[in-house]
């Protein structure tokens, strides 16, 4: 199943915020078995926000975004939404009763976070106001997300089990290869890739410490036992340990 | 001008890897004057990469992508760019003089460092051996840049000059408003977007500090006279403090 990851909002493209919220979603979706295949940061802009969904979804199975679900002015994340799908905008009682819970009083700001898009489902915003939002439109599933992060994490714990493939383990582990170099390694790598690689994915990360450069090797595979698949990352971990000693470090 | 940033790699569609190379190029274009329209993150697949490139030439002046410069299985930018644009990979002295001066021998790992697109220029990588490249095709700027992010940091001076653009001085302040909530914020902030938005920008930023709610307000503008785009701001965050106070919190 493919997903891709959208994030809304001017702070991320001028590099005001660093994006945290699509690794945390990326980790999450990765682990509960999904191929993120693409992702797409579009500023506080209503045509972007629309083209962006109508992107995701012509390509993925899962859409999740964050951003642009607040009460101010440039927050349009569900206006862009129902402008791609053509969907009306309502007043939902769910939604409103959730937002009703943290406030006190309703202002017509606090008002539009309860006006939801047709046939969409409000998730519960255990660390904010703005519940988040479960749609389904042909098959295509939608999750979208307030930014703030802590209310990312805590929507997200509250779908994890309804987006979870059953039966899906994925395993990713590494080695720290202290002395190596990663252009030595590559031969290595690719020959184990060729072997391995319609399964496992191996990946080497070239590190720096007080100038000392060293590579990290990260393996990572999934399938529907667990230990199965831990046990087969773990051999090829092995492989490459006992491999990449005879590798020719300069 | 309208910039777009790439990210390529697999660990950060992964959640892996935090994508600090979007905020830190983000941060340097938008201070160099360029409007960063859209990010599109791909994984380490040629098809994927040659489309973001595509993409990103249709709507932007200036295209910065990140990562897959290095010299594993799964580097493939340069192909991929290659690809997208129909250019010939060739030999350049200039790109394998650098990288011979990173390393003592020569495998065929790294001679792929020194293959650059036709027409390319090397730009001197001084944190690490994959050169960044820079490349005009009909008049639209591409910058390819490795994926650790002091390489990143390193080559980005090296060009910065050269895609600054002339008498650009771009000013964003905050102000931290203790007490505050963003939704009675709304109001204040889309009245001041009225009149001051056809130049400015502001954007609330909700907080949590031990559990009470606070929010950031930034004010950005640009300009070309430094001391008037201050000014500029200044007085729009001084009427922010100012009538924040008469906000009715809660």
């Amino acid at each position: 199943m493919k997903a891709v990851i959208i994030t809304i909002g001017n702070e991320i493209l001028k590099g005001r915020t660093v994006n945290t919220n699509f690794s945390d979603i990326g980790k999450i979706l990765t682990y509960s078995g999904y191929d993120v295949i693409k992702g797409i940061i579009v500023p506080d802009n209503l045509e972007q926000i629309a083209g962006a969904f109508k992107e995701a979804s012509s390509i993925a199975d899962l859409i999740v975004s964050s951003g642009g679900l607040g009460p101010t002015y440039d927050d349009m994340t569900l206006k862009g939404f129902s402008l791609a799908f053509n969907l009306k905008m309502e007043r939902n009682d769910n939604a409103m009763n959730m937002v009703l819970k943290k406030v006190h009083t309703l202002t017509p700001e606090r008002e539009k976070m309860g006006m939801i898009p047709e046939n969409s489902i409000p998730i519960e915003n255990k660390a904010g106001t703005a519940p988040g939002i479960y749609e389904n439109i042909s098959g295509k599933v939608f999750i979208i997300l307030p930014g703030v992060p802590r209310e990312v994490e805590a929507i997200m714990k509250e779908v994890e089990q309804r987006i979870r493939i059953k039966d899906f383990h994925y395993v990713d582990r590494s080695i720290d290869l202290h002395d190596a170099k990663e252009s030595l390694l590559a031969p290595l790598i690719a020959k184990l890739m060729k072997e391995y690689g319609d399964r496992a994915y191996i990946k080497t990360h070239p590190k720096l410490d007080n100038g000392k450069p060293w590579v990290e090797v990260e393996v990572s595979a999934s399938g529907t036992d667990p230990d199965e698949v831990e046990n087969f990352v773990s051999r090829i971990l092995e492989i490459i340990e006992k491999e990449a000693d005879k590798s020719n470090y300069e």
